[in-house]
């Protein structure tokens, strides 16, 4: 604007670029099929300077990766207020975003395939580094859930059904994005009735977990997901 | 017995020995904690003569996993006969029985951790034989509720039911390896619920998943697990 020249950027400011364009590409295909002359054509550089700023692709690849984790993470952040189906669905559908977005590096990522190819003679290291940051994406999802509840120390069969449900929730969504047969809203909705459908399984058996889900329900309204849930589950076994 | 001499073995038989040592190692311990030295001493020859019939301890582990998967897929098989729930109920009873016998070696492998670090410089090809076996010990696990349910072709929101359960059967087992804070008895049975509600949820919004959910659980005894699980559903409603 004030010179008509491009400004050179600052070294964090490019690394943050790159790592920006790198996500943009990793996320659209299998990162396995993305090179270094790729990612530096996408952000208009040659690819010595790259090298200048990244050491390999698997650096690059580790610097996006958290970058998308802590998007993921960002999005699980909902308002304590109104009823808590309704949150939890709000969650979904930045989930299903999410996933959307980043479709093949996600489904690539989750499998543990690229993760580990990219990585060559790093490529043990590199697992459990992604291994520890899915991870920490998980724990998360897993103490929000818990906050929604109001709870600080969840008993073991609590944490069962809130960890349980996280990976249901990730394996619908990568066979979700395996043709997309189905329309991402309906599982959006049908992931927060598999929560309370899960959570009521197990409160059939525990008191401590019947107590819970009374204290859930109790202010759901007559119009939220889990209400239609269960007047749909009434008239299918009527 | 007949003369009092240890018999040499086959080639093909001292193998498998050594796949049956190696398999009952890594299955007690995370595989990355088990040596070449310890799997000779267990099977009572020498280090050298291990790598008389295997290059290394990664070939070793993909034998042995590949004969626990044939293990695990083989306890999915269960006669097509008697109510669904109670079938079920027998299939996560042997699943729980397998997740016993190789606790640590079934964790580590799930987690995706010691299948690369036992690998080395062959972990790409490695992980990728890995995930095929593991997938295709799913594939199967998979067919088979398919062909309880009398179903060649699966519609898409029954093939994500379906597929989505395996994967919580798989988390559920993870957890409940970490710390066995609730009883496995508990979990079997949750679990056959678990597929019970899931398939409701999904059939609550779906006409083709409601004819097959009519369908499934019509055949269900009032002792079964299905009707126990509604019963108390409905008290919990209550």
């Amino acid at each position: 604007m004030t010179t008509g020249v491009r400004r050179r950027m600052g070294v964090e400011e490019r690394r943050q670029q790159l790592i920006g364009v790198a996500l943009e590409l990793f996320s659209r295909r299998s990162p396995d099929e993305v090179s270094i002359d790729e990612i530096a054509a996408a952000a208009g550089i040659s690819r010595p300077l790259v090298y200048h700023y990244f050491p390999g692709k698997l650096s690059l690849y580790e610097a996006a990766l958290k970058r998308a984790s802590e998007d993921l993470a960002g999005r699980f952040e909902e308002p304590h207020e109104g009823p808590l189906g309704a949150r939890l669905l709000r969650v979904m559908r930045r989930f299903f975003d999410f996933v959307d977005e980043h479709g093949p590096g996600f489904a690539a990522l989750m499998r543990g395939g690229p993760a580990v190819s990219v990585g060559g003679a790093h490529s043990i290291r590199h697992v459990s580094a992604t291994n520890a940051l899915i991870d920490s994406v998980r724990q998360v999802a897993y103490e929000q859930i818990l906050s929604h509840l109001d709870i600080t120390e969840a008993p073991p069969r609590l944490e069962l059904v809130i960890r349980s449900w996280i990976s249901l929730a990730e394996s619908t969504a990568l066979i979700w994005l395996d043709g997309r047969r189905i329309p991402r809203a309906e599982l959006e909705v049908q992931l927060v009735h598999d929560f309370a459908a899960l959570t009521a399984v197990s409160a059939a058996y525990d008191e401590e977990m019947t107590a819970l889900v009374k204290r859930m329900v109790q202010d759901e309204p007559t119009d939220g997901p889990f209400a239609d849930l269960a007047a749909r589950l009434i008239a299918l076994a009527g």
